[in-house]
């Protein structure tokens, strides 16, 4: 086992944008702590004051040099640019991170143990680098996780960023306090960094996507009662919907969970409108119908934003669309979701054949 | 330009079989011409006593020695074993060409220039080897080839290997005759070393696949009318999905010609049942409804196998039961269903904004 990381959460002037939601992610959700945050924007105050909901005390500062006092084991590339190149500008930091021979965790496409000047200088002081994105030699799917015997629950979403990680963890801790064996495995790079195992399928060659998911849901299934594999995407939309067949077939699901952010209402990338949840469940369900039936157990409504009331109105009016459970997991806890659901996680459902 | 290539396609032991669709292809409609074929099994015979409906009269040798005095410019790896790893026993012959100063032509997921061996054997005679599976830089999907003057005309079929890249090509074929500006663009190994340029999407990184699609829309837009996109696998494929999905969304297409291999019943390489056409009509617009619309105009139907008597049964059945013009573009030549559904192909649509 990996000794405990503590984390300088690298985050130049965007912590408080959506844009770091892997900083974000790891501070709420990781078993590994935040010594300290690295953001000018925000230097001197506590990461409480600039984000409540993610209830941390840690400090942000201006430079790395701040956030050593704080004796971080890791430095956590925070922010995942669209495209998942690295910003020039960091490069100084991550240089002298890994000179003081801090680990480096990155979740960028761009693989900074490739890069000549950082592994050399992980290579001078000792210091390691993750790429938490790096994946796995190239594997077909077989259906091999057909016969696998834990349970699979994917979420599945209306569109990117709209919680289905957090829903997927969410769900796990439930089922871990009724006493299931449940385990979360994470499919993206803030779920990997939180997890600290786990494949970034969106970074998988195309034609072994499929075989990555289903190699995951192996890995983890021979002392697990139930999965909850994190999804990605939203099958409209037009860039991201190939990860998400890619889990929706490959991770084998037994049943799938809805995701959807109650404000959103077009595919944030490209203004495409979103499904209705009526349509959504449809979808999802019919593509699944062709291979291996899973039913969507209920819908995991992010009421981020909104009032108590009008996130009690959502909440009810999407149970009433759908006639499906529904619930925001952390406005209202995940227990409600997860005992309403949880039957329909008890069997295994069977492939076509 | 490239001066025109003549190939040696190497498929020992397996020019016969399926698997050796590459060289198939490329004999069928390369404009490059098979100086001969390796394949001890058939050594001695025609390409044309093997496999009439290449229609070919091409040698068959049994080793490359006796294929270079049919003077080959270049060496085809034919054949496109699952997975796409070389076959050991075949590094001797791919040396020994490459040697012999002939450009090597791959269509493998594993790249031969990446190879040791073979980039020394290359550098050294001053050979090129073409990884035609190698891919572009990594690009986002943007929705720039919305705006795209040609109209885009994507194949979509009911399993893998059911004849998109066959129709595709032949769809051109018939537009160029009816004096159209058609374009073949290749989305697959072999329908890249029969047009000799094209991107391999199930090569490309998930997260990239759709913003594969579309450069190479865009690459090919501005001097064409109509571009005729290879699709490829199935959209209830559990392992290639994801691909079609890339391209579904990724290439924009205007208007869908739905592929079908009448005697395929089950999705070959997993046993699940294949959607009926109406149901995989049903499944590849109500897709395209979401994003950006587009109709099936029409379908075809390979009937590859059947009697003449039962190939026009299986056309006419299929066409009542969609209700779509259908016809088999090989058996009968492409013209029929070009002229029936080229007034869909007439016009751009829009995406949902």
């Amino acid at each position: 086992m990996t000794v405990k990381r503590s984390y300088a959460v690298l985050a130049p002037g965007l912590f408080a944008s959506r844009a770091a939601k892997t900083a974000h992610g790891v501070i709420a959700y990781s078993a590994d702590a935040t010594a300290a945050v690295i953001d000018v924007d925000h230097a001197g105050r506590r990461v409480r004051d600039v984000l409540p909901y993610l209830d941390s005390d840690a400090p942000i500062v201006a430079t790395l040099d701040d956030a050593l006092r704080y004796r971080p084991t890791s430095l956590l590339v925070g922010v995942a640019p669209p495209g998942g190149a690295l910003p020039p500008a960091w490069r100084a930091t991550i240089e002298r991170a890994l000179a003081a021979r801090l680990e480096v965790v990155s979740g960028l496409h761009q693989f900074l143990a490739d890069d000549p000047a950082f592994a050399a200088a992980a290579a001078t002081s000792g210091a390691r680098i993750w790429d938490v994105r790096a994946t796995p030699p190239p594997r077909l799917f077989t259906g091999e996780a057909y016969r696998a015997n834990a349970r699979v629950v994917l979420t599945v979403g209306s569109d990117c960023a709209v919680g289905k990680m957090t829903a997927s963890l969410e769900l796990t801790r439930a089922a871990r306090e009724r006493g299931v064996r449940a385990r979360f495995v994470a499919t993206g790079q803030t779920g990997i960094a939180i997890a600290g195992s786990g494949t970034a399928i969106d970074r998988v060659i195309s034609d072994f996507a499929s075989g990555a998911a289903e190699e995951l849901v192996l890995a983890n299934a021979s002392d697990a009662d139930v999965l909850f594999v994190e999804g990605q995407g939203g099958i409209n939309h037009p860039a991201f919907a190939p990860v998400t067949l890619a889990l929706l077939y490959g991770s084998t699901p037994d049943a799938l969970v809805l995701v959807h952010l109650a404000t959103r209402t077009h595919v944030e990338d490209f203004g495409t409108p979103l499904l209705s949840l009526a349509a959504l469940v449809e979808t999802y369900e019919g593509l699944c119908a062709t291979v291996k039936p899973a039913k969507v157990a209920g819908i995991a409504l992010n009421t981020y934003g909104l009032s108590a009331e009008d996130a009690r109105t959502a909440v009810a009016r999407a149970s009433a669309e759908t006639g499906l459970p529904c619930a925001d997991v952390v406005r209202d806890g995940p227990h409600a979701l997860y005992d309403a659901t949880a039957p329909s996680f008890a069997r295994k459902t069977e492939p076509l054949r």
